[in-house]
């Protein structure tokens, strides 16, 4: 695999975990990472203190690199950011915001800055804010998506086209024939969200990867489409908020009738009405669960594999 | 290349030219095949007598195998068939519809039958109702477009996974590093529409291949998501139609706003403002306009290349 992923962020594989909110806790990032890929600490959604002991067990668990995801626009983005650098985390990942937040200061802090993007504009800012590796997500991605819609093979060779630094596909990924897609694309690394939610690594609820294990390939649907769109399989809530769109309801109501806690409720409780079940398109894809080692394994000799038949 | 296309298609390469209405005429689908590929004439829109004589005209153009597209939905289609089957063309590709409608007895006429999906439900059926060819479109594909909003990355391997017959991967793919992002999926061929489009042999309005050209990666919209989605460039119709979506207009006022001949419009009068150009979210990769022969010619060297790269 010709990629300087690897070189630049210490790993072995150019393989990253996505910050999934209340899934990819240390115990699953600390997985990832000691199989050869990195793991990221999801800090979407927990207060500093909450990130400093989830970082602090990643360190007991493994020695190797490992990164923590800040969605930018957080309230809490400031506060995690301090505590990322004052434990010399090695990875910042940031996603959902403007690059130039924290880019400089984790630079100085020696930290290696990954940012996501979805459209070539946020692709070019990335670079120019000094990260050192863009991830270019597409459309199917599961979670919180971009208002444009470019997906993984219309999104990642535009942005390869328009950067210097090294591109990782992000959407769409759940196996080494996705890898190798992205390869093909230009990419030099893969990001997989949903195929390490359905791990025996992760803590997500019993019956959210049940639900994964079981979707069909058209079991996720877009909310939020006009004010912020996320990717979640298909139930009780997400129908509700897909009729209140349609029938015109304004995106405040709807983002009210929401609420807050719809993640924990499907991430802790397993809530299969009430909870926000985000996942990607790939959902459809994914039989059986499978230990983060196994994950990377299959994709590093799959792709070696896939590659040579090409 | 793996790929079971050429032969049955009779074809050199397994790359299909996308059926695009007023855009791939006689011409344009004489110079696909003379160049290897398979050239397809756009069917849609046209009444019989119109496409038998370009089915004459194409044959006089090429000796190589071409095919006719059908949108199964269009009140032609029963004409269309019965001519292209009467005329012995060797290949009738069918979309928008049912499968059963013309399969059965365009075998029997002799023709291949090659189907377009954009889920697994239907690449299943389309097996059940014996088409040779499955092409599995995903939602960055210019033009009509599946309400399930798979994306080519996702889609592609859920329906290998799903059938036996052979998957043509559309949608998302402008050059070769799409086509070799295809066969790692598993599919063994590749359609192209709007790369076609701007080419040389196209007959689209030189206004319509310009605006393919100097289009950015978010150029692309969905307009009637609620009713019949359709990917077109943003322009002043595409906007109007947008906000009267947003605005709660039922879906019969916007069609009857619509109207028809907005292709017309598009492909053949160039009118910026009041056109429908339907295009795929490739059009932001798309620098110059080349000859189908080009495309194709770069296509296999690329492939060739990139396949060696992995």
């Amino acid at each position: 695999m010709r990629s300087r992923i690897p070189g630049i962020l210490g790993i072995a594989y150019p393989i990253l975990q996505g910050g999934m909110i209340w899934v990819s806790d240390a115990g699953l990032a600390a997985a990832v990472s000691e199989a050869g890929g990195l793991g990221v600490i999801g800090a979407g959604g927990m207060p500093p203190e909450t990130v400093e002991e989830e970082i602090n067990k990643a360190r007991r668990l493994t020695s190797k690199p490992f990164g923590v995801n800040i969605p930018i626009l957080s309230p809490f983005a400031e506060g995690v950011f301090e505590t990322s650098a004052r434990l010399g985390v090695p990875v910042l990942t940031t996603s959902a915001g403007n690059p130039m937040t924290f880019t400089a200061r984790a630079k100085e802090a020696g930290m290696k800055v990954v940012h996501v993007v979805s459209n070539v504009r946020m692709a070019r800012k990335a670079q120019d804010a000094g990260v050192d590796v863009i991830v270019a997500e597409g459309y199917e991605a599961g979670g919180h998506n971009g208002f444009d819609e470019l997906t993984t093979m219309a999104l990642v060779p535009q942005v390869v086209d328009a950067v210097e630094v090294p591109v990782v596909a992000a959407g769409g990924i759940a196996d080494a024939r996705g890898m190798v897609a992205a390869f093909a694309l230009g990419a030099e690394g893969v990001q997989l969200g949903t195929r390490f939610l359905a791990s025996t690594d992760s803590p997500a609820h019993p019956r959210y990867k049940e639900l994964i294990l079981s979707a069909g390939d058209c079991a996720t649907v877009i909310t939020g489409r006009a004010f912020g769109p996320v990717r979640v399989l298909r139930n009780k809530l997400a129908e509700m908020i897909l009729q209140a769109e349609r029938e015109g309801m304004p995106p405040e109501k709807v983002q009210e009738m929401i609420g807050s806690g719809r993640s924990i409720k499907a991430c802790l409780e397993g809530d299969l009405d009430e909870g926000s079940f985000m996942s990607g398109q790939v959902a459809g894809m994914i039989r059986e669960l499978k230990s983060a080692r196994e994950i990377i394994q299959e994709l590093v000799e799959g792709y070696r594999r896939i590659a040579a038949e090409l």
